[in-house]
């Protein structure tokens, strides 16, 4: 290991010339000093973090922005990379001490290509999510990330998080769905990695290392994103199960049934389906009677016409005579498949309105997750009895929220206060069955300090010679991930 | 950048005392220091480069792995770590000096485990890929890679290459079948990093940076591989065309038709089924007339019965009626099925007949494969008249074996003087192209040279950073790659 992954030079509070200058190479409309102009940029959406910043400036090309980064690196200068800034665990909002540069790539949200016979789309950062889908849309593609804040997340935050959402299972992760890069770099020079090919290679893979690093490393500008044929039939169905090891046993026969066509698999708890009913507009129970444990699953295929719906048929029939399935229904209409995907949709909102939540994104590997359940659902009632485990989401992933709502009638603020130790309980079940403590959220500033447990001393060394290399000022997203 | 990315610590021959050490840590059988017995290890397989080395040392676990590198680490003493040795590039045979460690992973061939309900296995880096596909096929399972050397190469060495193969349409590359690693790196130190986890979202992404790396960064020693339902059925079919832009026509449309169960689509041209009919054993014309290109593609599907065969019956049919294709053939035995690969397979072979032939591994974005492959050709023609080019491969991937048969009647050594030159201008177009110089095979050390000006200063300063914090004396595959 580089002996010398030295500390990093001591950041400076932009001085009146920097802001100066920044000011001139954005633009002063571009270049927000008044703290009312600067507001809606400083705060987290959950309301956990309010920040102060220097500045806001919002390049309008990747030259400016090029030219905002050597400034800063040239004043040491703390700079924060600025999306759609939606992210769950803080990644992207600044620190408190109003010293730092906030980045917003706002302005970057053109198409700048679509190439239908290498089924790519390049675009630029600060494009949101649903637009990229809408376009992949308008030229009868799909482009399949999906999450719950799609409409204002952005490309540039969406891929320095590594998003994860609902469409995983078939396409993967934010990761999987970028071939290029264009990134500038922490001295402002620009690494021109936008290429479109499904194979390159030629030396050490600096795509994936920008992705998922939340802005540390360097700030993205544009992606060349994969696009899919839009599948000719969806063949949506929820089933009511027992218990877990049955839902992990269903899934097991959909995707020997229906291999690559398998393109969701979620579990929801009945505690979280009673939350949706109660809490959630013009939603109803699926299946007559309650089970314990439900699955909704999509199966999708080229092919239209009946041979997925029979297929899917034909399996539930099966899991139902095998006694893995209690109960099954099949949306006959897009209105029945909407109100099914609204159960799961609002299943992290519902929690709101029971009070307290302490969550986790956790994954373990598919095998472990009726354990992972079991184990924690048992320490979560030791430690606070009368808890009440909301576990849910993209078991085809083995990627838990384990979400934990308050007892009913307790302060909760009191509830709130066991957080960090309720994490850190949960995260050691995790990490025994191998898995992770940060499945699709990141790290942030919420779980830096959990990172070096659950990583070991080598991965951490690693990855802080990396950000010496890439970053040896230090002024990319400081306080962030490492 | 990190402005002391030092100069590579001058690399000693490894003395008496540190070859007695590694002797000791392997155990003396292990230890190979008998040119005689060494030789096996030293020569590339095309017998392109003949290496020498100070010794062959063949560890049995992770820890031997671990206390080599450190014992070569402390000593300054070059290690080449080293698989199946079946890469085209000569990324793992040693250098002429004799000074070299070489590291041989083929007693690291162990199953560790395998995880039916996640669709993992966990493997040693020494196991051939051929026992990986069987042990996968044995609990019912594929995993999906497949390349002409699967008898020899290892998986340690796969991933170091990042191989591509005959699946990468539908499965991808090397890295996309890994979900987690075991590596040693330079010092002796091991990252655990053997998840086998779908999501994982906590910090840089180590495991791309490892895969790929051709053994610079580190020396893979497990991993945990992605694991696939195994189609219920497919469906092979080859076709004539008149021109490449009917190709990219007739693999939109299959693409469109069948999404995620298209596996396969090659391209061949008539002159490569020329040498292949006449050099090789027991082939012939798939089709009644000859045709200026073939497609090769293959539909797989978790549907058993009619219906994947009706797809691409109708599908051939409509790109028949609209003149897309000239004919086609659907193959209705495994027999014949097997015939048609054959072709497909043979195609790097049997030009070996037809006198020296001059090799690319290039990709460009699909939409610019005819273009590519036409300007190729012309280019071909004005540097070396009457040369015949054979460009074959994965159109489905945008990648293309540019290979070039020598002209009728010269002498080979003549021919292949050209190889730089015709490289060079070969690669010149597929940058221009936005392609990429190595698609597959990588860079090893014959196009090491070729690397910065195909990446440029940016991409190439910071894999040398990455280099010089993971390996800081340069101790691992030197002069390979970077």
């Amino acid at each position: 290991m580089s002996p010398d992954a030295r500390p990093t030079t001591k950041l400076q509070p932009p001085s009146a010339e920097t802001l100066t200058t920044l000011e001139t190479i954005v633009g002063e409309q571009y270049a927000l000093r008044d703290p009312k102009d600067m507001a809606p940029y400083l705060t987290e959406w959950r309301d956990r973090y309010r920040g102060k910043a220097a500045i806001v400036v919002k390049p309008g090309s990747t030259d400016e922005v090029a030219a905002v980064l050597k400034c800063a690196n040239d004043a040491r200068a703390a700079v924060v990379p600025q999306g759609g800034n939606t992210g769950l665990w803080a990644p992207r909002s600044p620190m408190e001490s109003g010293s730092q540069i906030v980045l917003s790539l706002e302005r970057l949200a053109h198409i700048r290509d679509v190439d239908l016979a290498s089924n790519t789309m390049t675009v630029e950062a600060g494009l949101t999510l649903a637009d990229a889908q809408q376009r992949a849309e308008t030229v009868g593609r799909l482009f399949p990330l999906s999450l719950s804040s799609e409409g204002s997340c952005q490309i540039g935050g969406v891929l320095s998080t590594n998003a994860g959402g609902l469409a995983v299972l078939a396409y993967g992760n934010a990761r999987d769905l970028a071939l290029g890069l264009e990134v500038v770099l922490a001295d402002g020079r620009v690494w021109h990695g936008l290429k479109g090919l499904r194979k390159d290679n030629t030396g050490y893979d600096l795509k994936n290392l920008f992705i998922g690093a939340e802005g540390t490393l360097g700030v993205i500008t544009a992606a060349v994103l994969r696009l899919f044929p839009r599948p000719a039939e969806r063949v949506t169905c929820m089933a009511g199960l027992g218990d877990l090891e049955s839902a992990t046993e269903l899934l097991a026969r959909m995707r020997d049934a229906a291999g690559p066509m398998l393109t969701a698999f979620e579990i929801l708890p009945r505690i979280g389906l009673d939350f949706a009913i109660k809490h959630g507009t013009g939603l109803h129970d699926p299946l007559r009677a309650p089970h314990a444990w439900y699955v909704l699953l999509e199966v999708s295929s080229p092919l239209a016409g009946a041979t997925v719906h029979d297929l899917v048929q034909t399996q539930l029939a099966g899991a139902i005579e095998s006694g893995v399935i209690e109960d099954a229904v099949l949306t006959t209409s897009d209105r029945q498949t909407g109100e099914l995907w609204k159960l799961r949709e609002v299943m992290s909102e519902v929690q709101k309105y029971e009070g307290g939540s302490i969550k986790h994104d956790v994954s373990v590997p598919i095998a472990h997750v009726p354990e992972f359940i079991v184990r924690a659902n048992d320490l979560v009632e030791l430690m606070i009895p009368g808890a009440r485990p909301v576990p849910f989401g993209h078991l085809g992933d083995g990627n838990i929220h384990y979400n934990v709502s308050q007892p009913v009638g307790m302060d909760k603020d009191v509830y709130l206060a066991n957080w960090e130790a309720l994490n850190a309980a949960v995260h050691e079940i995790v990490l025994d069955l191998g898995g992770s403590i940060s499945a699709e959220h990141g790290i942030g500033r919420m779980k830096r300090d959990l990172l070096p447990h659950a990583k070991g001393a080598v991965a951490i060394d690693l990855m802080k010679s990396i950000k010496a290399s890439f970053d040896p000022n230090g002024i990319l997203n400081p306080g962030k991930l490492l």
